[in-house]
């Protein structure tokens, strides 16, 4: 009896030791709240799932050397020329003013972007990127439903605390940023400790809606500002598929990379 | 043929002006997002469902002449002496330092406060409310569950713009905060143009919750506050029953007074 006891007593201790090593995760639902995380001793993930960390995942799966996130299109313009690379970006869903390419996944087919260096300045993911930068975050990678499994592989072999964060729209919160991060917390929730109602939220949104997201989709703002006004529905699909672009962008030095 | 085509093309027409007619309603997620709606000509609901606004709303029930919001413990002592009310307040879940009141609404008797005034102060919910009076709110109203038919009851009849304020925890995003503005949304929807995806967030989440929200609260990161910290069970079913202290709190000079 005294045995059992002592047993699982130690049992239920080793468990709390376990609970308590593993990590923190929590989700920022917004730019405008990533500052009330530490992001100090944490991996940031940037999603921007309409459409930058989509676009991003798709031109480092089709071999581009690296992807420089700028915050203005003057910026994008003046790095591309010096280093011979593509500038690209989005302001309000169009191709930003003095730009030939745009925030589209399925512009950087292989053909186009492979081995180039693409600039990209978007409204709301690169700013975020920026926001992370700014709040020393440990590491940075960007995910999105393309690249689905690579984060989740990423976030499970580092072992560090996790701060999801998502881009939204102006600061506004969206829904399809937050899927995404129900989708990462879905698969990877038991590594981490989670104490954080927006990731709870975020995860029972998802687990709600994974079989018919792409249905789901015209209840978006967002939605209705690509597809409505630019007829975006292709980019809307790739945005929402898992694992088509299967590659984890990591920040390092002012560039993501293929890790 | 051509006359069903223009009683068809009428139709939808009087169903576009009655659309376009319709008041919106948004849903503020943090008090850290409130300036991005235009709060100058739409009615403000302060939603802080553990505890600010149910205890509000339980005072003015019970008789209270009027509900004093102050944003520090010693505006809420020097106020309270000056017109012989009663100061009251928390900071962090538990009875504010210098005060014999807090924030449950289970203090609030009949026998305890009909006919006096509360001067309160709290974490959450008496800051978003100076949040929203700085942005030129143009009504401003407290919500909970123990007053959602009041409060639906009011938005429908003042057809007004309308911005669901969540007070959330220190800026972060809150569960039981967004299911009440949910619980409104379920109820009221028909009568606004809702293009916002804190709104169908926050209705989804309370759609899959409404029968068993009690259930679902020990999920909650404020419950665990209340709940396992303070043993404050009762407050948090009192805080989550509909309609258990029917009246509307409306905000006009300086005081929230039941309408």
């Amino acid at each position: 009896m005294l045995k059992i006891g002592l047993l699982n007593s130690v049992t239920l201790f080793l468990f709390f030791i376990s609970m308590s090593n593993k990590p923190t995760l929590h989700t920022s639902l917004s730019p405008a709240l990533l500052h009330l995380y530490d992001l100090s001793n944490s991996i940031v993930v940037i999603i921007d799932v309409f459409r930058a960390t989509s676009t991003i995942a798709s031109a480092l799966y089709n071999g581009a050397k690296c992807v420089i996130p700028v915050d203005s299109v003057l910026k994008a313009i003046e790095i591309s020329k010096s280093i011979g690379g593509i500038a690209a970006g989005e302001r309000d869903g169009m191709i930003a003013e003095g730009l030939q390419h745009g925030n589209s996944p399925m512009e950087y087919t292989r053909e186009f972007i492979e081995n180039k260096t693409l600039v990209l300045t978007t409204t709301n993911g690169t700013r975020l990127l920026q926001m992370a930068l700014d709040n020393n975050a440990d590491t940075i990678i960007a995910g999105s439903f393309p690249n689905l499994s690579a984060v989740c592989a990423f976030l499970v072999a580092e072992k560090k605390n996790v701060v999801l964060g998502c881009a939204g729209w102006k600061d506004r919160f969206n829904l399809e940023d937050s899927l995404f991060a129900g989708a990462v917390i879905n698969r990877i929730a038991k590594d981490f400790t989670i104490h954080c109602d927006s990731s709870l939220m975020a995860e029972t949104m998802y687990a709600k809606q994974k079989n018919k997201i792409i249905d789901f989709a015209p209840k978006l703002t967002h939605y209705h500002r690509l597809v409505e006004r630019f007829g975006l529905i292709e980019d809307i699909k790739f945005c929402l598929t898992n694992d088509v672009a299967n590659v984890l962008p990591l920040y390092n030095d002012g560039k993501l990379v293929a890790k």
